[in-house]
């Protein structure tokens, strides 16, 4: 691959529309904005001062879920807005696309969508189910992921980064606080495009996302989500993790 | 597979000898004992109140390891005995065998061990590193791990549990206290030889590991530590992680 940056704070993100002390306010589109990790999302980045498109295949569904999200932002300071849209409406205009949408019929998906000059932000967890439990799918052999196939299918376009994987829908749509302990691990390979993720991180747990190396170590953290998914069940809670040794 | 039970509390443990409050003394081998996570790892079970004999090729080189070792245990209350032997020699007698050695030569390695009744644990990492930095090893397509590899060569005649992938060599050679703040992800089919490595893991980190569910999540669990790798290069820190939401 052939990488390349594509949105940048410099050229498709706001500085006059401060979203806080030092914070680029983005507009961030969520495809699959309807379902509970694009949703909590949606909200978490509204929360922290960014404007969001809660995108889905109906229009009416995404502006039904839209208001709710905004109703739960009333009051709260520097807030950005929350509409809805179509999911390929929703990215007009973005800077950041979030692809929160499952699995099955990704591909297919991704590339109806107008990426081109967005940084996209996979947290697209390819898992199975099964009598004993969750566990990874297994992607071009082992050798692949959801960011990687978002980022071939995108080709130079756009630049996909890993992030927002192992973060519990429940604890998103929760508490403010609830997060305030756990990590958000970002892969991908452009530097600029993952520290602009590392940063929309803030918004969701208080702090950056750590920079947990290329894009193909999705591969790795992308099917951690079913060990979680399996502790979670072991010990009926909301399970995420925190890096150690900082 | 067929699983069974194979070493149990009340077949291959010392009640007698206790470790500590409520806490079973075992006569754990550490085959591969004299690399960094074999003698880190042995190091803190002998802290802990446990007899261990760390294996190598060479029985001098052994020998030579768990000396250091037992110096470095000297005058430390309720601490177990460290000794070193061959790789098969050590596990004579022992009811739990670390598996603690280079994905590279495993396979035909665990096939020569005397492991019939024990519970074998393995911490083996399947990875590569390139310019790119690490990443996990494909193992069977994509549908496998080195814990599985080593279920499937030992059969019925032992149990295989994972546990302790992804603590740092660095800080089980390190301070006590260091790896208070970790959590270590054990995953088995046999649930009473996975509990007792969940015991077993208050020795490393002062408290019971985490079920992480079943074996076959060993391939997510094993790789995970190319993500920490990774972390660790970038941030200059020796990482581990936490599971947040208890």
């Amino acid at each position: 691959m052939t990488s390349q940056p594509a949105a940048t704070s410099e050229t498709a993100t706001d500085h006059d529309a401060d979203a806080g002390a030092g914070t680029v306010r983005h507009r961030i589109a969520v495809v699959g904005g309807t379902g509970p990790q694009g949703k909590g999302l949606g909200y978490r980045f509204a929360r922290g001062g960014h404007d969001v498109v809660l995108g889905s295949r109906a229009a009416d569904k995404a502006e039904a879920v839209a208001a709710e999200v905004a109703d739960r932002l009333v009051g709260v300071e520097g807030a950005g807005t929350v509409t809805g849209a179509t999911n390929a409406d929703a990215c007009a205009g973005a800077d950041l696309v979030l692809l929160a949408v499952p699995w099955d019929g990704h591909d297919e998906l991704v590339a109806t969508l107008p990426l081109a000059g967005t940084t996209v932000i996979s947290c697209v967890n390819p898992l199975a189910f099964d009598k004993r439990g969750a566990h990874g799918l297994v992607i071009d052999g082992g050798e692949g992921s959801a960011a990687e196939s978002a980022q071939r299918i995108v080709g130079d376009s756009a630049t996909v980064v890993g992030a927002f994987h192992n973060v519990s829908a429940v604890s998103l749509w929760g508490d403010d606080d609830v997060l305030a302990h756990e990590d958000v691990l970002v892969v991908g390979d452009v530097k600029e495009a993952k520290e602009t993720v590392m940063a929309l991180c803030a918004s969701v747990t208080g702090r950056p996302g750590i920079d947990a190396g290329k894009l193909r170590l999705a591969r790795q953290v992308e099917p951690l989500t079913a060990v979680l998914i399996s502790i979670n069940r072991r010990y009926k809670i909301h399970s995420s993790i925190k890096v150690t040794g900082f």
